[in-house]
């Protein structure tokens, strides 16, 4: 039987997503030298829970740290940042690195972030054991945020979903996704799925991201993403699912018309960017039916939020675009 | 004696208008597929109140729910929107509707909104009972916004309030006067009154639109309506109200250079668009010299105040543009 | 036989509509306050031409100025803008007017232009005589341009065009259709066609306008409109047509994917406004299979294009989008 | 021994600054008009202390009202604000007064402040007497935004830091030194200091501008600013500190890469201006090594806060960009 | 008599200006390193003329450069940029010049420039000789541009138009102006003269600025400027004429309503900008009531044009807003 | 001896680059369906020419269409567009081609495009014989611009130049360099050259693109490119040369300061898009010394213009930035 950080659903609840009631599980302060601690991933590792945290300092500059747990719920994050060596390349140039990604892959934890290029791009790293890193060539030119891989190999080759952007606040933004057979050269690029019309379902119209890495499923690749609205006073981050083909996960299959979840409580509406819920990572136990979403808050905090893999699923099938 | 929502105005306050101690009086999950309800109308029937209530759900959709009240305070409201049958057009296309105004013109209870056809504009219906409803012909080309009907026949023609716009945040607009002899094809178009110089009154310097409307008073036609400030993080709407004439509705006899009521509560400056203070109806007994004004707040939930119609009245006059 | 003006098709041409070896047919300074003039109409009158000229002055405001000919070619502009008098409204405010256009309708002749009254909205007027001219109330609220009128009324009313706008360099607009029993109050809005596809057809994809008075043919009503790119250097104006549906307009039958004429000669892409062309009337003969096109060019100076009827119709829907 | 208002540093806490804990020391009701009181000036006087405030009322006008106060704490505001007498000129125009700041040189107190003639630019007056202001030549052409005088004069001359703006929610914003022998004309203009690459510092990477009065060390000025990130959802105003070299303050030798503060409370984050700390003045002892600073907080309310100068001289140092 | 360049009025013009019908007078490729030579002033000077030129290179650099004539017509101008020595300042740093003034005051002539400090500012140098140059301190803060001095001291004091702008394509801009009395320290900033409504004289409506050196006159100064509107495919650049009172310039006495010169040749509508006329000297002579324009053609050749002093004050006094 | 498409030095230039006398070698009506043929590449085949043209029809839509000569003046070009059949893949989808280039290497001629897959990216294809075409991968995610292969590969890898943009009039714009082993799957991206600081080389300070296919010279790639200055009225295209590493042609060895080309014909200043010169293609002889580069006009028709490949190569060493 898994350890992975659980709750039940609140009595008074019906949503298919609910909140840790501690939130945020990862304070804005909980390293000496952080202004925020927010969209950052965690996987199991070693018995316990592994993690790369993102936090910004008190210079707001944006960097990855290690962290460890044992339960999901109480983190020692690293006070330095991760420090890479070369991997497949000896060009690991990085302005910045935020909103990383973890997923084991045969023999390996992979990390994936928006690195600092000349703009933002999609920086790949390696660790065996969260303490030595490696970092490869990054996937893609520039302007692209939000690579986020298959945690395992699709017909013989790596699969990783991104979000081709600009160098601002881009204020547009789908989901593709492109192959590589050696984590270094990248291609067959598809565009998964688009943002909606406005009337459609209006929480996603604006831009959209991939966010945990996507979970296995009978009905297919589980994905969470998040979707943007564009306010009169600013945008408004939510999180949706998407089950992409198994086979196929250039194939959309069902994908939810309604947010699973959205800035509701203080402290996602309050912060140092207002309204934002931003999913980075999810533990999951298929057999337990479980799942636990990691969440970034407001861009400040780490909130958690619990679910029922097959409740999920038959939301989204039922409440499909 | 009526039975108007009512609060005295707290000991502690010189405000003209205060709001109810329990507010919101309608939260944002009032029904199970509410993401918010908010910008919201109601209208006196059957003994007790009828409200047309702005739904939007979980896939932020914007929809027009009814709902009954015995006391204004406590509301039941349909889980399914309002189904509009073909009245004066079998033209009913709508692919959204949103902030909606009812006012009782002598036979029925007329309904406007903001709807879209091609961009929004200003929807048109009516009702006998709350439960069939017709809808008509817009009243306008898009773009258009804000949309409110007086109560009853100018110079034997209905009179509508309205505020061109953009089709989308629009950053400009005033408010005007039109004219039908049919509710169907409207006319003489006149502007009543436009933005303030920023120096003057900047709370309603970018934009300004009708609100609820407008009350009969033995010094004209008490209009409530908002005023929208562009500052660096976002638009801020808050509510003022202006006398317009009688005979001629077109002509402002006084205006209200303070505010009313702005954002300044956590429900009306924190939720999915911070600071709006957005006035859509107000319940009034000028016997008994009562308004319960019910506002959107923070495009999340619904607000509702109060005031003494004659205080509001010298209030307007004595702090005049 | 009609004196309508005319030059064959030029030996080395196959395109559908030429321009008049002269061009432009009206002179930037044919008047001696004027800095430019273009945009406008002309209409056959008293066995010649009269025409509603905007001649932009050296102060560059704009107005509309009578005009008269005996062939087309060589125009009389009166030297100050017309006076109008109180048509079915006192309210006759006018900051600007612009862009006129002009129908003969039963009895009279009438003038729609853009009209400045707190911002672009269409004005009528009418005139029996070129003389004595009346201005009525305006059809809409701001903001609109483009107001085209039908030459005949439609089941009983009359019938506009128009395009909603905003109050600058508007960068969208569509046609719609409006109806009016008494050209005093105007309803029954219809959407008759939007812009195109970027890739579908991009001279017509950023916004298009109703250019000079439809035409019936046995076909339907032949329509010439303007359309609008958006290049990295500005707008760029393009004429193409439609044709609508003779008894139900807001119908469109064809509409022709490639433009019929754009911006080529130096006093169509050098002027005040580079790359225009602006069409506004076109005097025509079925019985001859002739018209006449008026467009604006550079809003500068007006130049003057011919066609064959028939070839203009065969090729919109052989062209047709 | 000063009166200077002063609380130590909670035990929980390791920052260089810390909050007053009754903050906000000045409510946004403070005076009966006013809808906010922020961005506010004090000064000692008199045994106590005196203020000239920013109180926008409730119309949203901006002016400069005096207040006094035994502690720093518990202040009296007048109820309407500074009425200038013509002082080195009589053209004392002014369309709105704000963010003011206050000093004493040689024999009288200085007031500089956002003066609005054709757009924001600086306003001098002084004061003898907090009684009697009197109106100066504006320092400069529209448009600039936060003038503050040096405490004592440089060479000979006043010394004046501000920060050259345009004439709405500037964009960009760096800090200027300009002098001056009589306080009516000024020159040797001299950039400071500059916003920062995005990836060194980012919380001042959008516009900085200076903040108190400077305070003399032996390690030179003293100098907090402000500094604003642009986000996704507007700017967020932070605070940090330079040291300005003693005898060329326009050379910077130390600033500080973190912000010393944030918007982090709830009356920071949210009110008329969400995510804003913005200090306006710092009441300081050298001998007891003591510093208050007053900042608008969210721009409606006014905040405290404390540190201790040879804590903050060596921060500064060591975390120097 | 002079030797002023000068043509008489065409036989077939009624303008008040008219061209030099050998324009451009300057051409772009004058000296092997320019890319264009506009925006120039010249001077009489030793029997001739004295100029200084914009002349922007190959890399698109802008500089200014000295150049001498008999007539005014024909033009020997330096391969190489003025040179400047330390005026009454050592800080002469200039990240670039252009759209330079000239004017003799007392004992030398006075050179003032649009100059690069941390964004567009205005110089100030002086020569006596043409071969030796200094230069001052700026004069003002950035952003300013179209700084243009008076030929004679105000009340004792030397007096200077400018035009406060943003660092950009600035979107704004009214004539102010400001006094000093050594060159040095700059104060007593006045508005002069502001955009017009659109609706009055759109030419001018978007921004403004000074032109050549004021002319005395027995009306006042007569002062050409620039002005522009902001068209659908960008700014176009106009001149017109304005008469300042003689001892309090910061009056205007009388504003020309409609363009005196707008671009209308090939050589003024084609170009690295098109559509810009843009004047910044005038050579004159009361005596024999000539004055010869220098003006900026599409930013990239200089024009020359002419008129009757006495036609112009006319001119503008009975045409004047 | 090639029969290199070639015109000598007119007496009167000093330039290093001069113009055909016949321009434009292609005009907007080469084919019976154009609008305009422009930016289009060329290559010698088959003991004459063959080219790839972009070609827009009057519906203004993109295409490439292949073309024929004997002496590259003189073209025969298809009136049909392009059919590609699958290559490399079976996604072969594209919603426009524009902008190609085309190089042989190996054994194929391979052509690069700007290739709408939602969204602009860079299209690959080749050809054995300009008969059957064969379309590849896009080589990137969108949005990119400006693929250019280099003609040989590069340690063992396919290398291309690109330009990643945004999905619109892109603002902005580097080159960068990416390599491929099998024209499929493409990595080891690397930023190449950046706009300029506008004081340095002010038309290219806004973006930047790879024009002809690299030519290898003793001093390394000689890499035509195209730069871009924002003016008030739009972007000005111009035209630079670089000179690349042989074996790491991401390493810039010099860089032109000064433009080579820039709009001053009236076919490059007037147009469909105004002041535009666009270098897509280069035949050249090294033994001959010659170079002729075909560069897109006004974005209207096609120039040609020559040069000495040894003069540029000096030019560019003795000029670099």
């Amino acid at each position: 039987m898994s350890n992975i950080p659980w709750q039940e659903r609140p009595a008074d609840s019906t949503d298919v997503i609910w909140r840790y009631d501690a939130n945020p599980v990862v304070k804005r302060d909980a390293i000496p030298s952080s202004n925020s601690i927010f969209n950052s991933a965690v996987v199991e590792f070693d018995g316990g829970y592994a993690g790369v945290f993102r936090c910004d300092n008190k210079a707001v500059q944006m960097n990855i740290f290690a962290g460890f747990s044992k339960d999901g719920i109480n983190w020692e994050i690293n006070h330095d940042p991760i420090s890479f060596q070369a991997g497949n390349t000896d060009m690991i140039e990085s302005d910045y690195k935020y909103d990383p990604r973890v997923v084991f892959i045969e023999d390996r934890y992979w990390i994936t972030w928006c690195n600092g290029y000349h703009g933002p791009t999609i920086g790949i790293g390696y660790t065996f054991d969260f303490k030595d890193f490696f970092q490869c060539e990054n996937a893609f030119l520039p302007f692209n945020r939000n690579g986020v891989l298959f945690p395992e190999k699709i017909d013989g080759k790596y699969a990783m979903l991104s979000r081709p952007s600009d160098n601002g606040h881009t204020p547009f933004g789908d989901i593709y996704i492109s192959y590589s057979p050696d984590m270094k050269y990248w291609g067959e690029h598809r565009c998964v799925m688009k943002v909606t019309p406005f009337t459609e379902s209006a929480w996603q119209c604006t831009k959209i991201g991939a966010g945990p890495i996507p979970i296995l499923t009978e009905e297919g690749w589980l994905t969470f993403y998040h979707g943007v609205i564009n306010t009169c006073n600013g945008f408004r981050y939510s999180m949706g699912a998407a089950i992409l083909d198994k086979d196929r996960p250039d194939k959309v299959l069902y994908r939810s018309k309604p947010y699973l979840l959205s800035p509701q409580t203080p402290y996602e509406c309050m912060g140092d960017v207002p309204n934002v819920v931003f999913p980075c990572a999810a533990l999951h136990s298929i057999e337990e039916d479980k799942v636990a979403i990691y969440y970034g808050a407001a861009d400040t905090v780490t909130g958690l939020a619990f679910g029922r893999i097959s409740e999920i699923l038959k939301f989204v099938k039922e409440n499909s675009l």
